[in-house]
């Protein structure tokens, strides 16, 4: 395995199943070029494209998946993200039944963005500011096939504002060789994705894959030079944010000497709560821990990686 | 009315209501200092305060509530809050059936949190970053008294971490006087305030008050230097976040040329829906517009107090 391998965007999938066959098999430690296409498969190139003349069985195409040679059920998959490189123009769409106001809207709507000088063009009021960013990124999950459009524990669609270039990804590993996939690249994403899209847009990311044997985690966790947080997808907002909560309590509380109860102040104290998004079939929340914590306590999860 | 009047915090309410006696009438405009109890009411001195120790009928004092001449129904209390100045000493709590956590723990725990040289002491590992933030304020609620433990469209219990030094808010005004009131300040709380409570601290704020005569608003709204928020309370996190981003798009419309489906966009593409706390008896989420939006079609809420 060379580094600088590139898995094509023709290299796709809808869902993340453990019965598809890798576009690649890489060794642990490799470095990847994944091209992707944007969450509509580049079928809206246009300003006029109506809802009709989309092919919607072609939605979240994923690029992938990577077969990680080593990786087991039960480890751990490592991803960093070293670099995304975004394509010239965006898109965003919204409409009736779509995102949070989709029951007060009565038509589909289109709006192309280009991207120039590191800002997505809204209009000729509003150049915004960049936070690329993936939107969905996972492995294979144990059981049945999870569409991309859905996020859970295997990761999936998770649309999280922290997934950009310096994270680190941890990924509970259900079957041989991970088989690892991402795609639904955004130039631009607020909290929430309230209207059911980013700016939308295809792009090549860079990503190192590593493989941590014999550990498990029962979401997927996300490392940046802040701290440490836990992306748990459920069927409510609110149970996905107390179970954030409950999961980063019991992750970090042995390498502690603080009782649970003053852990639980402790995160009361400085912790974060927040939301990743509230438009997919699943609600994805975050409990994010700053660095400070796991400095005082010389925290080294998923085998010393988040040591200093 | 002069400048530089101080409540006393020996006036306080246990509930936001229409008919308590004001603790003081001031004109529109009128700056006070407003001194507080911490949430216990500061009964909990020592580490050793065991939960049985603790009158738990009062709990979350708010200092007043303050007639602001001239506030009516239909009409909106603007408070700008000028100064936060923090006790020596913070506790936190948490326990069996209190926040996320309180359904795995045992018992009742205190912790005492001295505040020095701007930081807060929690232990000898960790001294944390201040964030001084008011937990408890509003106004007298259109119906029934509330409790000061629970928020709403009145305020109250709002547990937001963006209330503090330099935030504006605006409150609707439901009585005659509004029947203003706050408390409940925090050394330092995380965006969710899982375990329950906050560093809680006494203190005394500085606030000016003022009328804006004529508008309404179906919940608090706050505004800082980088944009404009609503603070939804509901039943579930997720009807608050929901409602958040439609109150947030019916005021901001019809200040600009877009269409809903495009504001909607936008808002997905900047907006950020977060979550204020989820362990009070109902939820606050909040959804945050950046101030890039306000500007570029010059939108002047609240008599152009968001102008610039």
């Amino acid at each position: 395995m060379t580094n600088g391998l590139k898995v094509e965007k023709e290299h796709f999938i809808y869902a993340f199943d453990k019965n598809t066959e890798p576009a690649v098999q890489v060794s642990p430690g490799s470095r990847l070029v994944i091209e992707t296409y944007d969450c509509f498969q580049n079928q809206i190139q246009h300003a006029d494209t109506t809802y009709s003349t989309i092919d919607w069985n072609r939605i979240n195409p994923a690029t992938g998946p990577v077969y990680v040679e080593s990786a087991e059920p039960g480890d751990i998959l490592k991803v960093t993200i070293e670099q995304i490189d975004l394509g010239p123009q965006g898109v965003m769409a919204t409409g009736p039944q779509l995102g949070i106001m989709g029951h007060r809207l009565n038509e589909f709507e289109v709006k192309i963005i280009p991207v120039q000088n590191g800002k997505a063009l809204f209009n000729d009021k509003l150049q915004l500011d960049l936070n690329p960013m993936i939107g969905v990124i996972g492995v294979a999950p144990e059981q049945e096939p999870v569409s991309c459009g859905t996020p859970g524990s295997h990761g999936g669609n998770m649309d999280t504002t922290l997934v950009t270039t310096g994270a680190v990804l941890y990924f509970p590993v259900y079957q041989p060789g991970a088989l690892f996939a991402l795609g639904d690249l955004h130039a631009a994403m607020g909290d929430g994705e309230v209207g059911v899209s980013g700016i939308e847009i295809p792009a090549e990311v860079t990503v190192t894959l590593d493989v941590i044997k014999g550990q498990s985690i029962p979401y997927p966790f996300l490392e940046n030079k802040d701290g440490l947080a836990v992306l748990v997808s459920k069927e409510t907002l609110d149970e996905a944010a107390k179970s954030a909560v409950e999961i980063m309590a019991d992750t970090l509380l042995p390498h502690t000497d603080l009782s649970l109860g003053e852990l639980t102040m402790l995160f009361s104290a400085v912790g974060q709560s927040q939301i990743s998004q509230i438009v997919d079939p699943l609600m994805t929340a975050r409990f994010f821990v700053p660095r400070q914590v796991l400095d005082a306590y010389n925290i080294q999860l998923f085998n010393g990686s988040l040591a200093e």
